[in-house]
Protein backbone atom coordinates (compact mmCIF):
# COMPACT_ATOMS: atom_id res chain seq x y z
CA UNK A 1 0.00 0.00 0.00
CA UNK A 2 2.83 2.67 1.31
CA UNK A 3 4.30 1.64 -2.39
CA UNK A 4 1.31 2.25 -4.12
CA UNK A 5 1.18 5.65 -2.90
CA UNK A 6 4.06 6.42 -3.66
CA UNK A 7 4.30 5.24 -6.94
CA UNK A 8 1.25 6.91 -7.87
CA UNK A 9 2.80 10.04 -6.71
CA UNK A 10 5.48 9.82 -9.35
CA UNK A 11 6.10 13.59 -11.19
CA UNK A 12 4.01 12.04 -13.94
CA UNK A 13 1.53 9.93 -15.23
CA UNK A 14 0.85 8.69 -19.00
CA UNK A 15 -2.67 7.77 -19.98
CA UNK A 16 -3.40 7.44 -15.96
CA UNK A 17 -0.41 5.15 -14.91
CA UNK A 18 2.79 6.47 -13.73
CA UNK A 19 5.55 6.75 -15.66
CA UNK A 20 8.92 8.71 -16.83
CA UNK A 21 8.89 8.44 -20.20
CA UNK A 22 7.38 8.68 -23.23
CA UNK A 23 7.39 6.57 -26.84
CA UNK A 24 9.45 7.58 -28.92
CA UNK A 25 7.25 7.65 -31.67
CA UNK A 26 5.09 10.17 -29.72
CA UNK A 27 3.85 13.01 -32.39
CA UNK A 28 4.09 15.64 -30.05
CA UNK A 29 8.07 15.07 -29.93
CA UNK A 30 8.28 14.53 -33.51
CA UNK A 31 5.59 17.58 -34.56
CA UNK A 32 4.70 19.47 -31.23
CA UNK A 33 1.22 17.35 -31.94
CA UNK A 34 -0.68 18.45 -28.90
CA UNK A 35 -1.58 21.15 -26.61
CA UNK A 36 -1.11 22.01 -22.90
CA UNK A 37 -2.36 23.33 -19.47
CA UNK A 38 -0.39 24.71 -17.12
CA UNK A 39 -2.84 24.72 -13.94
CA UNK A 40 -2.53 25.90 -10.30
CA UNK A 41 -3.54 23.63 -7.49
CA UNK A 42 -4.13 24.80 -4.47
CA UNK A 43 -5.19 22.72 -1.53
CA UNK A 44 -6.44 20.12 -4.10
CA UNK A 45 -8.28 22.20 -5.65
CA UNK A 46 -7.91 24.11 -9.39
CA UNK A 47 -9.72 27.35 -8.78
CA UNK A 48 -9.90 28.27 -12.83
CA UNK A 49 -10.34 24.35 -13.54
CA UNK A 50 -13.64 25.53 -15.98
CA UNK A 51 -11.41 27.67 -18.08
CA UNK A 52 -8.69 25.54 -18.20
CA UNK A 53 -11.07 22.88 -19.86
CA UNK A 54 -12.99 25.43 -22.16
CA UNK A 55 -9.40 25.67 -23.91
CA UNK A 56 -8.31 22.68 -23.11
CA UNK A 57 -11.44 20.95 -25.05
CA UNK A 58 -11.99 23.62 -27.72
CA UNK A 59 -8.22 23.21 -28.94
CA UNK A 60 -8.63 19.44 -28.90
CA UNK A 61 -11.53 19.96 -31.21
CA UNK A 62 -9.59 22.91 -33.87
CA UNK A 63 -6.90 20.43 -33.80
CA UNK A 64 -8.75 17.25 -33.64
CA UNK A 65 -6.77 16.02 -31.05
CA UNK A 66 -8.33 12.20 -29.88
CA UNK A 67 -8.92 12.44 -25.98
CA UNK A 68 -11.70 11.07 -23.54
CA UNK A 69 -12.84 14.43 -21.82
CA UNK A 70 -14.65 12.04 -19.16
CA UNK A 71 -11.24 9.86 -18.65
CA UNK A 72 -8.71 13.13 -18.46
CA UNK A 73 -11.35 14.64 -15.69
CA UNK A 74 -11.23 11.19 -13.76
CA UNK A 75 -7.27 11.03 -14.05
CA UNK A 76 -6.68 14.86 -13.39
CA UNK A 77 -8.23 14.54 -9.97
CA UNK A 78 -6.91 11.40 -8.85
CA UNK A 79 -3.30 12.88 -9.91
CA UNK A 80 -3.53 16.05 -7.58
CA UNK A 81 -5.19 14.00 -4.93
CA UNK A 82 -3.20 14.14 -1.59
CA UNK A 83 -0.30 16.67 -3.45
CA UNK A 84 -1.45 19.49 -1.83
CA UNK A 85 -0.67 23.01 -3.35
CA UNK A 86 1.40 23.79 -6.67
CA UNK A 87 1.76 23.64 -10.29
CA UNK A 88 -0.24 20.73 -12.56
CA UNK A 89 0.61 20.27 -16.46
CA UNK A 90 -1.46 18.58 -18.66
CA UNK A 91 -0.21 17.43 -22.14
CA UNK A 92 -2.35 15.87 -24.65
CA UNK A 93 -0.85 14.85 -27.64
CA UNK A 94 -1.92 13.03 -30.67
CA UNK A 95 0.05 9.84 -29.28
CA UNK A 96 1.69 7.12 -31.39
CA UNK A 97 0.64 6.64 -34.74
CA UNK A 98 -0.23 7.80 -38.29
CA UNK A 99 2.32 7.97 -40.95
CA UNK A 100 4.92 11.01 -41.02
CA UNK A 101 2.68 14.27 -40.92
CA UNK A 102 -0.08 12.39 -41.62
CA UNK A 103 -2.57 12.14 -38.25
CA UNK A 104 -4.93 9.75 -39.46
CA UNK A 105 -5.00 6.25 -36.60
CA UNK A 106 -3.39 8.08 -33.85
CA UNK A 107 -5.63 7.04 -30.99
CA UNK A 108 -3.92 10.28 -28.42
CA UNK A 109 -1.76 10.59 -25.32
CA UNK A 110 -2.59 12.25 -21.93
CA UNK A 111 0.16 13.15 -19.56
CA UNK A 112 -0.07 14.63 -16.59
CA UNK A 113 3.03 16.74 -14.46
CA UNK A 114 3.31 17.95 -11.22
CA UNK A 115 5.82 20.59 -9.57
CA UNK A 116 5.57 21.62 -5.92
CA UNK A 117 6.31 25.57 -6.97
CA UNK A 118 4.56 28.11 -9.00
CA UNK A 119 6.39 29.81 -11.75
CA UNK A 120 6.68 33.24 -9.47
CA UNK A 121 6.38 32.88 -5.79
CA UNK A 122 3.59 35.12 -4.29
CA UNK A 123 5.58 37.72 -2.76
CA UNK A 124 7.64 38.20 -5.77
CA UNK A 125 3.96 38.92 -7.27
CA UNK A 126 2.90 41.27 -5.04
CA UNK A 127 6.47 43.56 -5.41
CA UNK A 128 6.15 43.10 -9.06
CA UNK A 129 8.04 42.67 -12.34
CA UNK A 130 11.19 44.87 -14.04
CA UNK A 131 10.09 44.02 -17.84
CA UNK A 132 11.73 44.46 -21.06
CA UNK A 133 11.48 44.35 -24.91
CA UNK A 134 12.33 40.76 -26.45
CA UNK A 135 13.72 41.16 -30.31
CA UNK A 136 12.25 37.46 -31.00
CA UNK A 137 9.04 38.63 -32.57
CA UNK A 138 6.01 36.74 -32.71
CA UNK A 139 4.62 35.32 -35.98
CA UNK A 140 1.50 35.33 -37.95
CA UNK A 141 -0.68 31.98 -38.17
CA UNK A 142 -4.19 32.98 -37.81
CA UNK A 143 -4.75 28.44 -37.97
CA UNK A 144 -2.60 28.19 -34.53
CA UNK A 145 -3.55 31.51 -32.43
CA UNK A 146 -4.76 31.63 -29.47
CA UNK A 147 -4.50 27.92 -28.30
CA UNK A 148 -1.70 26.49 -26.17
CA UNK A 149 -0.43 24.24 -28.50
CA UNK A 150 2.99 22.60 -28.29
CA UNK A 151 4.90 24.74 -30.72
CA UNK A 152 6.44 27.36 -28.44
CA UNK A 153 9.65 27.71 -30.15
CA UNK A 154 9.35 31.53 -30.73
CA UNK A 155 8.60 31.27 -27.25
CA UNK A 156 12.29 29.79 -26.09
CA UNK A 157 14.00 31.93 -28.21
CA UNK A 158 12.79 35.04 -26.21
CA UNK A 159 12.79 33.29 -23.07
CA UNK A 160 16.52 33.05 -24.21
CA UNK A 161 17.01 36.75 -24.36
CA UNK A 162 16.37 36.76 -20.79
CA UNK A 163 19.15 34.50 -19.79
CA UNK A 164 21.53 36.39 -17.26
CA UNK A 165 19.68 39.62 -17.41
CA UNK A 166 17.45 40.93 -14.46
CA UNK A 167 13.84 40.49 -16.55
CA UNK A 168 11.92 37.19 -15.23
CA UNK A 169 9.54 38.26 -17.85
CA UNK A 170 10.00 39.84 -21.74
CA UNK A 171 7.22 41.50 -23.54
CA UNK A 172 6.76 40.12 -27.15
CA UNK A 173 5.88 41.87 -30.38
CA UNK A 174 4.37 40.19 -33.37
CA UNK A 175 6.24 40.94 -37.26
CA UNK A 176 4.29 43.99 -37.10
CA UNK A 177 5.88 45.36 -34.49
CA UNK A 178 2.20 45.42 -32.12
CA UNK A 179 2.72 44.71 -28.77
CA UNK A 180 1.33 40.80 -27.86
CA UNK A 181 2.03 39.42 -24.78
CA UNK A 182 4.54 38.31 -22.41
CA UNK A 183 6.78 35.12 -23.12
CA UNK A 184 4.51 33.28 -20.32
CA UNK A 185 1.59 35.90 -19.55
CA UNK A 186 -0.51 38.10 -21.65
CA UNK A 187 -0.40 41.72 -21.05
CA UNK A 188 -2.73 44.53 -19.26
CA UNK A 189 -2.57 48.37 -19.69
CA UNK A 190 -4.83 50.43 -17.60
CA UNK A 191 -5.86 53.74 -19.20
CA UNK A 192 -7.87 55.65 -17.18
CA UNK A 193 -9.36 53.07 -14.99
CA UNK A 194 -10.05 50.89 -18.10
CA UNK A 195 -8.36 47.50 -18.75
CA UNK A 196 -7.30 47.14 -22.36
CA UNK A 197 -5.58 43.87 -23.34
CA UNK A 198 -3.88 42.99 -26.92
CA UNK A 199 -5.41 41.69 -30.10
CA UNK A 200 -4.77 37.76 -30.14
CA UNK A 201 -6.43 36.98 -33.69
CA UNK A 202 -2.91 36.31 -35.59
CA UNK A 203 -0.77 34.98 -32.63
CA UNK A 204 -0.07 34.89 -28.84
CA UNK A 205 -1.74 32.19 -25.87
CA UNK A 206 -5.50 33.23 -25.22
CA UNK A 207 -4.56 32.76 -21.46
CA UNK A 208 -7.43 31.16 -19.11
CA UNK A 209 -6.32 34.13 -16.62
CA UNK A 210 -7.06 36.61 -19.48
CA UNK A 211 -10.52 34.85 -20.19
CA UNK A 212 -11.55 35.21 -16.34
CA UNK A 213 -10.62 38.31 -16.91
CA UNK A 214 -12.80 39.58 -19.13
CA UNK A 215 -15.53 36.87 -18.80
CA UNK A 216 -15.89 37.18 -14.76
CA UNK A 217 -13.77 39.38 -12.68
CA UNK A 218 -14.79 42.55 -10.75
CA UNK A 219 -13.51 44.60 -13.66
CA UNK A 220 -14.88 42.57 -16.81
CA UNK A 221 -16.64 45.23 -18.24
CA UNK A 222 -13.87 47.15 -18.27
CA UNK A 223 -11.89 45.12 -20.51
CA UNK A 224 -11.33 46.00 -24.48
CA UNK A 225 -9.15 44.25 -26.33
CA UNK A 226 -7.38 46.49 -29.19
CA UNK A 227 -4.07 46.53 -30.89
CA UNK A 228 -1.39 48.11 -28.65
CA UNK A 229 1.57 49.77 -29.54
CA UNK A 230 5.39 49.70 -27.85
CA UNK A 231 4.25 53.28 -26.94
CA UNK A 232 1.02 53.23 -26.09
CA UNK A 233 2.43 50.44 -23.43
CA UNK A 234 4.93 53.16 -22.19
CA UNK A 235 2.51 55.69 -21.78
CA UNK A 236 -0.33 53.65 -19.95
CA UNK A 237 -1.31 54.58 -16.36
CA UNK A 238 -0.68 50.82 -14.84
CA UNK A 239 0.73 47.95 -16.39
CA UNK A 240 0.33 44.02 -15.56
CA UNK A 241 0.79 40.50 -16.95
CA UNK A 242 -1.11 37.65 -15.67
CA UNK A 243 -1.11 33.99 -16.20
CA UNK A 244 -3.24 31.41 -14.69
CA UNK A 245 -0.25 30.25 -12.41
CA UNK A 246 1.14 33.34 -10.71
CA UNK A 247 -2.28 35.51 -11.09
CA UNK A 248 -2.10 39.34 -11.74
CA UNK A 249 1.68 40.83 -11.48
CA UNK A 250 2.47 44.67 -12.00
CA UNK A 251 5.09 46.02 -14.27
CA UNK A 252 6.91 47.98 -12.09
CA UNK A 253 10.14 48.91 -14.95
CA UNK A 254 9.84 48.88 -18.47
CA UNK A 255 12.73 50.46 -20.44
CA UNK A 256 13.08 53.89 -19.12
CA UNK A 257 9.99 54.12 -17.67
CA UNK A 258 9.38 53.17 -13.62
CA UNK A 259 5.59 52.66 -12.20
CA UNK A 260 4.43 52.15 -8.39
CA UNK A 261 1.51 49.17 -8.92
CA UNK A 262 -1.81 51.05 -9.16
CA UNK A 263 -4.89 50.42 -8.02
CA UNK A 264 -6.52 48.45 -10.52
CA UNK A 265 -3.71 46.48 -11.07
CA UNK A 266 -3.81 45.73 -6.68
CA UNK A 267 -7.70 45.20 -7.21
CA UNK A 268 -7.30 42.65 -9.37
CA UNK A 269 -4.20 41.05 -8.15
CA UNK A 270 -5.98 40.24 -4.45
CA UNK A 271 -9.13 39.38 -6.40
CA UNK A 272 -6.86 36.46 -8.07
CA UNK A 273 -5.60 35.80 -4.56
CA UNK A 274 -8.56 35.40 -3.12
CA UNK A 275 -9.19 32.96 -6.05
CA UNK A 276 -6.09 31.46 -5.11
CA UNK A 277 -6.97 31.57 -1.02
CA UNK A 278 -3.80 33.42 -0.94
CA UNK A 279 -3.81 35.68 2.24
CA UNK A 280 -3.49 39.59 1.75
CA UNK B 1 27.22 -10.94 -29.69
CA UNK B 2 24.06 -11.73 -31.66
CA UNK B 3 21.90 -10.06 -28.71
CA UNK B 4 24.39 -7.06 -29.35
CA UNK B 5 24.09 -6.62 -33.24
CA UNK B 6 19.76 -7.43 -32.03
CA UNK B 7 19.80 -4.71 -30.03
CA UNK B 8 21.80 -2.03 -31.67
CA UNK B 9 19.09 -2.53 -35.02
CA UNK B 10 16.39 -1.43 -32.99
CA UNK B 11 14.47 1.30 -34.52
CA UNK B 12 15.35 4.71 -32.26
CA UNK B 13 18.95 5.75 -30.41
CA UNK B 14 19.04 8.30 -27.74
CA UNK B 15 22.08 9.80 -27.40
CA UNK B 16 23.52 6.78 -28.91
CA UNK B 17 22.17 3.78 -27.57
CA UNK B 18 18.91 1.85 -28.17
CA UNK B 19 15.86 3.01 -26.68
CA UNK B 20 12.50 2.98 -27.51
CA UNK B 21 11.40 6.05 -25.39
CA UNK B 22 12.55 9.48 -24.06
CA UNK B 23 12.35 10.75 -20.56
CA UNK B 24 8.90 13.11 -20.15
CA UNK B 25 11.19 15.87 -19.44
CA UNK B 26 12.78 16.49 -23.27
CA UNK B 27 11.71 19.54 -24.40
CA UNK B 28 11.01 18.66 -28.03
CA UNK B 29 8.06 17.07 -26.30
CA UNK B 30 6.80 19.74 -24.30
CA UNK B 31 7.66 22.56 -26.32
CA UNK B 32 8.98 21.44 -30.03
CA UNK B 33 12.12 22.81 -28.98
CA UNK B 34 15.00 20.99 -31.54
CA UNK B 35 14.96 20.38 -35.02
CA UNK B 36 14.90 17.05 -37.34
CA UNK B 37 16.39 15.52 -40.58
CA UNK B 38 14.77 12.82 -43.04
CA UNK B 39 17.94 11.20 -44.81
CA UNK B 40 17.62 8.35 -47.56
CA UNK B 41 20.13 6.09 -46.75
CA UNK B 42 21.28 3.60 -49.93
CA UNK B 43 23.49 0.97 -49.13
CA UNK B 44 24.26 2.20 -46.19
CA UNK B 45 25.30 5.43 -47.75
CA UNK B 46 24.13 8.84 -47.47
CA UNK B 47 23.59 10.73 -51.14
CA UNK B 48 22.60 13.92 -49.46
CA UNK B 49 24.72 14.27 -46.40
CA UNK B 50 26.67 17.04 -47.17
CA UNK B 51 23.29 19.27 -47.09
CA UNK B 52 21.74 17.45 -44.52
CA UNK B 53 24.54 18.45 -42.23
CA UNK B 54 25.00 22.25 -43.16
CA UNK B 55 21.08 22.71 -42.48
CA UNK B 56 20.80 20.85 -39.26
CA UNK B 57 24.50 22.71 -37.71
CA UNK B 58 23.30 26.39 -38.81
CA UNK B 59 19.57 25.45 -37.48
CA UNK B 60 21.33 24.17 -34.36
CA UNK B 61 23.10 27.16 -34.27
CA UNK B 62 20.34 29.77 -35.33
CA UNK B 63 18.17 27.85 -31.99
CA UNK B 64 21.36 27.69 -29.70
CA UNK B 65 20.84 24.18 -29.37
CA UNK B 66 23.35 22.45 -27.61
CA UNK B 67 25.24 19.40 -29.68
CA UNK B 68 28.72 17.49 -30.13
CA UNK B 69 28.86 17.85 -34.41
CA UNK B 70 31.30 14.85 -34.41
CA UNK B 71 29.90 12.90 -31.77
CA UNK B 72 26.65 12.67 -33.93
CA UNK B 73 28.03 12.19 -37.01
CA UNK B 74 29.82 8.67 -35.34
CA UNK B 75 26.80 7.88 -34.01
CA UNK B 76 25.00 8.21 -37.64
CA UNK B 77 27.74 6.21 -39.15
CA UNK B 78 27.52 3.34 -36.75
CA UNK B 79 23.49 3.65 -36.10
CA UNK B 80 22.98 3.15 -40.34
CA UNK B 81 26.23 0.58 -40.42
CA UNK B 82 24.60 -3.31 -41.85
CA UNK B 83 20.88 -1.73 -42.49
CA UNK B 84 20.83 -1.19 -45.64
CA UNK B 85 18.76 1.21 -47.63
CA UNK B 86 15.75 3.24 -46.38
CA UNK B 87 14.97 6.32 -43.98
CA UNK B 88 17.11 7.76 -41.47
CA UNK B 89 15.54 10.36 -38.72
CA UNK B 90 18.07 12.86 -36.94
CA UNK B 91 16.10 14.67 -34.30
CA UNK B 92 17.93 16.96 -32.26
CA UNK B 93 15.96 18.38 -28.95
CA UNK B 94 17.49 20.66 -26.29
CA UNK B 95 16.87 17.59 -23.90
CA UNK B 96 16.48 17.59 -20.43
CA UNK B 97 16.40 21.17 -18.07
CA UNK B 98 15.81 24.30 -18.31
CA UNK B 99 13.15 26.10 -16.63
CA UNK B 100 9.76 26.44 -18.38
CA UNK B 101 10.33 27.82 -21.43
CA UNK B 102 14.00 29.22 -20.25
CA UNK B 103 16.18 26.61 -21.71
CA UNK B 104 19.49 27.42 -19.87
CA UNK B 105 21.25 24.80 -18.76
CA UNK B 106 19.30 21.90 -20.81
CA UNK B 107 22.33 19.18 -22.85
CA UNK B 108 20.55 18.38 -25.79
CA UNK B 109 19.93 15.17 -27.26
CA UNK B 110 20.63 13.07 -29.80
CA UNK B 111 17.49 10.82 -31.27
CA UNK B 112 18.15 8.64 -34.72
CA UNK B 113 15.39 6.63 -35.75
CA UNK B 114 14.97 4.35 -38.56
CA UNK B 115 12.46 3.60 -41.24
CA UNK B 116 12.65 0.80 -44.05
CA UNK B 117 10.56 2.36 -46.73
CA UNK B 118 11.12 5.92 -48.02
CA UNK B 119 7.71 8.39 -48.39
CA UNK B 120 6.89 7.94 -51.73
CA UNK B 121 7.76 4.38 -54.01
CA UNK B 122 10.35 5.54 -56.59
CA UNK B 123 7.43 3.58 -59.34
CA UNK B 124 5.17 6.33 -57.79
CA UNK B 125 7.20 8.83 -57.84
CA UNK B 126 8.30 8.20 -61.51
CA UNK B 127 4.51 7.96 -62.68
CA UNK B 128 3.78 11.64 -60.74
CA UNK B 129 1.00 12.29 -58.23
CA UNK B 130 -2.05 14.47 -58.06
CA UNK B 131 -1.75 17.37 -55.66
CA UNK B 132 -4.33 19.98 -54.60
CA UNK B 133 -4.86 23.21 -52.33
CA UNK B 134 -4.90 22.86 -48.86
CA UNK B 135 -7.10 25.13 -46.75
CA UNK B 136 -4.70 25.66 -43.71
CA UNK B 137 -1.93 27.97 -44.51
CA UNK B 138 1.30 28.67 -43.47
CA UNK B 139 1.85 31.43 -41.02
CA UNK B 140 4.59 34.12 -41.33
CA UNK B 141 7.35 33.86 -38.97
CA UNK B 142 11.05 34.77 -40.41
CA UNK B 143 12.46 33.51 -36.64
CA UNK B 144 11.57 30.02 -37.65
CA UNK B 145 11.25 30.41 -41.41
CA UNK B 146 13.64 28.07 -43.37
CA UNK B 147 14.23 25.58 -40.59
CA UNK B 148 13.12 21.94 -40.43
CA UNK B 149 12.30 22.47 -36.37
CA UNK B 150 10.14 20.40 -34.41
CA UNK B 151 7.22 22.92 -34.38
CA UNK B 152 5.15 21.09 -37.03
CA UNK B 153 1.54 21.52 -36.19
CA UNK B 154 0.70 23.57 -39.45
CA UNK B 155 1.94 20.56 -41.75
CA UNK B 156 -0.37 18.38 -39.73
CA UNK B 157 -3.27 19.82 -39.94
CA UNK B 158 -2.89 20.78 -43.59
CA UNK B 159 -1.64 16.84 -44.15
CA UNK B 160 -4.82 15.72 -42.19
CA UNK B 161 -7.25 17.43 -44.82
CA UNK B 162 -5.72 14.81 -47.60
CA UNK B 163 -6.89 11.98 -45.21
CA UNK B 164 -9.30 9.75 -47.50
CA UNK B 165 -8.78 12.01 -50.67
CA UNK B 166 -6.59 10.27 -53.54
CA UNK B 167 -3.93 13.33 -52.83
CA UNK B 168 -0.67 12.18 -50.99
CA UNK B 169 0.46 15.55 -50.87
CA UNK B 170 -1.10 18.88 -51.40
CA UNK B 171 -0.08 22.69 -51.46
CA UNK B 172 0.05 24.96 -48.61
CA UNK B 173 0.09 28.80 -49.64
CA UNK B 174 0.65 31.37 -46.59
CA UNK B 175 -1.60 34.05 -45.24
CA UNK B 176 -1.14 36.18 -47.97
CA UNK B 177 -1.95 33.47 -50.28
CA UNK B 178 1.49 33.32 -51.81
CA UNK B 179 2.22 29.51 -52.88
CA UNK B 180 5.03 28.06 -50.54
CA UNK B 181 5.24 23.93 -50.75
CA UNK B 182 4.40 20.87 -50.44
CA UNK B 183 3.55 19.59 -46.81
CA UNK B 184 6.26 17.67 -47.07
CA UNK B 185 8.18 19.01 -49.82
CA UNK B 186 9.29 21.89 -52.23
CA UNK B 187 7.65 22.80 -54.54
CA UNK B 188 9.60 23.38 -58.32
CA UNK B 189 7.98 25.21 -61.52
CA UNK B 190 9.12 24.93 -64.80
CA UNK B 191 8.76 28.05 -67.09
CA UNK B 192 10.16 28.17 -70.66
CA UNK B 193 12.91 25.59 -69.61
CA UNK B 194 13.76 27.57 -66.55
CA UNK B 195 12.88 26.66 -63.05
CA UNK B 196 11.10 29.18 -60.10
CA UNK B 197 10.60 28.13 -56.55
CA UNK B 198 8.60 29.94 -53.95
CA UNK B 199 10.59 32.35 -51.74
CA UNK B 200 10.51 31.08 -47.98
CA UNK B 201 11.70 33.88 -45.95
CA UNK B 202 8.87 34.12 -44.19
CA UNK B 203 7.73 30.31 -44.08
CA UNK B 204 8.14 26.94 -45.48
CA UNK B 205 11.43 24.33 -44.81
CA UNK B 206 14.14 25.44 -47.09
CA UNK B 207 14.52 21.27 -48.15
CA UNK B 208 17.80 19.52 -48.60
CA UNK B 209 16.64 18.36 -52.18
CA UNK B 210 15.91 22.32 -53.08
CA UNK B 211 19.19 23.60 -51.48
CA UNK B 212 21.03 20.46 -53.90
CA UNK B 213 19.12 21.42 -57.09
CA UNK B 214 19.64 25.05 -56.80
CA UNK B 215 23.21 24.95 -55.71
CA UNK B 216 24.94 21.35 -57.50
CA UNK B 217 22.44 20.08 -60.00
CA UNK B 218 22.98 20.22 -63.61
CA UNK B 219 20.17 22.86 -63.60
CA UNK B 220 21.60 25.00 -60.86
CA UNK B 221 21.94 27.86 -63.16
CA UNK B 222 17.94 27.82 -64.28
CA UNK B 223 16.59 28.57 -60.65
CA UNK B 224 15.13 31.40 -59.13
CA UNK B 225 13.68 31.96 -56.22
CA UNK B 226 10.31 34.05 -56.81
CA UNK B 227 6.57 34.58 -55.41
CA UNK B 228 4.42 32.32 -56.70
CA UNK B 229 0.70 32.89 -57.06
CA UNK B 230 -2.09 29.54 -57.35
CA UNK B 231 -2.64 30.71 -61.38
CA UNK B 232 0.75 30.82 -61.96
CA UNK B 233 1.51 27.36 -60.99
CA UNK B 234 -1.69 26.25 -62.55
CA UNK B 235 -0.25 27.58 -65.82
CA UNK B 236 3.71 26.52 -65.79
CA UNK B 237 4.63 24.39 -68.62
CA UNK B 238 5.99 21.40 -65.84
CA UNK B 239 5.43 21.26 -62.19
CA UNK B 240 7.46 18.97 -59.83
CA UNK B 241 7.84 18.54 -55.78
CA UNK B 242 10.89 17.20 -54.04
CA UNK B 243 12.23 16.48 -50.63
CA UNK B 244 15.59 14.25 -49.83
CA UNK B 245 13.93 11.25 -49.63
CA UNK B 246 11.81 10.43 -52.23
CA UNK B 247 13.59 12.83 -54.34
CA UNK B 248 11.84 14.27 -57.65
CA UNK B 249 8.55 13.87 -58.69
CA UNK B 250 6.27 15.16 -61.54
CA UNK B 251 3.13 16.40 -60.68
CA UNK B 252 0.47 15.56 -63.17
CA UNK B 253 -3.06 16.95 -61.93
CA UNK B 254 -3.56 20.04 -59.31
CA UNK B 255 -7.55 21.33 -59.77
CA UNK B 256 -8.49 20.89 -63.25
CA UNK B 257 -4.92 21.00 -65.28
CA UNK B 258 -3.39 17.94 -66.13
CA UNK B 259 0.71 17.02 -67.26
CA UNK B 260 2.17 14.66 -68.73
CA UNK B 261 5.86 14.47 -66.89
CA UNK B 262 7.84 17.06 -69.05
CA UNK B 263 11.23 16.88 -69.92
CA UNK B 264 13.05 19.42 -66.96
CA UNK B 265 11.30 17.41 -64.10
CA UNK B 266 12.56 14.17 -66.21
CA UNK B 267 16.03 15.18 -66.12
CA UNK B 268 15.97 16.55 -62.84
CA UNK B 269 14.54 13.48 -61.25
CA UNK B 270 16.72 11.15 -63.65
CA UNK B 271 19.82 13.39 -62.05
CA UNK B 272 18.33 12.83 -58.18
CA UNK B 273 17.85 8.87 -58.99
CA UNK B 274 21.66 8.49 -60.30
CA UNK B 275 22.35 10.18 -56.52
CA UNK B 276 20.26 7.28 -54.91
CA UNK B 277 21.18 4.44 -57.16
CA UNK B 278 18.10 3.80 -58.84
CA UNK B 279 18.28 2.42 -61.89
CA UNK B 280 16.99 3.99 -64.84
Amino acid sequence: MTHKVFSYASQFWVDGSPADSVPLSDRGLHYGDGIFETLRVVDGEIPLLSHHWHRLTLSCQKLGLPFDEPVLRQQLIKFIEHRGSGTAKIMITRGSGGRGYNPAGAKGRSILGWFPEVSLPDDRSRHGLSVTFCDTVLGHSPVLAGMKHLNRLEQVLARAELHNTQYCEGVMRDIDGWVIEGTMSNLFLVESGRIVTPDLSLCGVDGVLRQWLIKNSSVADTVTIEKITRSRLLTADEVFVGNSVMGVVPVIHCEDVQWLPGPVSRRVQQEVFQLFHVDG
